[in-house]
């Protein structure tokens, strides 16, 4: 039986997740609440050799279902390794990107199909998926205006602005395809507002207090 | 419209595959039979790396679904950018195991379950799914007493006689899975004789001439 909360993260580059998710630690942190918070790879080695093939520029003819599964293989390790025992524990886990991130790029800016992204992240998951998933939802063009611009480090954010755009759509979809677990908050207004949003859609669903 | 034809070969370890494979190229390119002959990674560079990753001894910690997903996302490369091409082609096309081994290792060696694996294989291969598969029955008891012991080369090769007994136990839950797609062979007569038993159904099924 699962007894911790899982909650995710998602929305475009430069919406602001980390900031958010920062000013959710703090919260937590303040109203004494434990939690684990992770970033895919999550710090353990192998899913982040994983992550440095894909990322590497040189793999640049990679094609996108190889892509897809390998951000599974590195998410299947660490679920088994980090997130599935501190679930299991009764820890709260808050997880920065997870599944909808592969169907939003993969699955639907990358052109695989959500439903077959769907399946593939329900194979990889098993009974560990998110209880609730916060999207920050913001569309590129607001967003890398916000940031100013995009990073040149990876090959994720190498990608055009009609990239980007098509993965807001693929969130979209996300949303569609889980439209209970997937709660989208606007990140417009400030960033107070915006943490203030968010822990009180996590306390009205009973994952923290 | 697929074209070409795609045939796999698959088995324990030490029942003589490479010397069929072998067998089989030798008859095709006598009668001037056009075929390409592959095995996994298959020369191309991401599929070898993802390879690495899985075979290097460093990473014992890997779980089972990450495994499974990395061969995947290995084959998928492979599929896309040397099987499909090939196929759609009109070329015939032999692989040197494929999915198969991934319900055989993973689905049920490593307990995953075969039918978890054979919707990941189905996933990776869309419509690229081998046409016939021989599988050279026999099992690990009998193929290690013939090939000298175990290699101690990679992580695979180290596992114990119990871990390839029940590999091969996956493949007979495989051929239940797909009665028709794959054809078991007895490899226990002369090289020969089992040659002429694969041309045979190979022939059969108007795969070759």
């Amino acid at each position: 039986m699962i007894k911790g909360k899982f909650i995710t993260f998602e929305g475009c580059e430069g919406v602001g997740k980390s900031t958010q998710i920062r000013m959710l630690k703090e919260y937590l942190k303040t109203t004494n609440q434990e939690a684990i918070f992770i970033r895919e790879p999550g710090g353990n080695s192998i899913s982040e050799k994983i992550r440095e093939l894909i990322l590497d520029p040189a793999n640049s003819s990679m094609t996108s279902m190889c892509e897809a599964m390998l951000y599974s293989s590195a998410r299947s390790q660490l679920i088994e390794q980090v997130i599935a025992p501190a679930l299991d524990n009764g820890t709260t886990v808050i997880c920065d990107r997870f599944i909808d991130s592969t169907i939003a790029y993969q699955g639907y800016a990358r052109g695989l199909g959500v439903q077959k992204i769907k399946l593939m992240n329900e194979l990889v998951c098993g009974d560990y998926m998110p209880d609730l998933t916060i999207f920050l939802d913001l569309p590129p063009s607001d967003s890398f205006k916000r940031k100013g611009g995009h990073d040149k480090s990876d090959r994720m954010e190498l990608e055009s602005i009609e990239f980007h755009n098509d993965v807001y759509s693929g969130y979209i979809e996300a949303t569609k395809l889980y439209p209970t677990r997937i709660v989208r908050i606007s990140p417009r207004g400030s960033k107070s507002d915006t943490a203030s949003a968010i822990i009180k859609t996590l306390q009205a669903r009973g994952l923290i207090q």
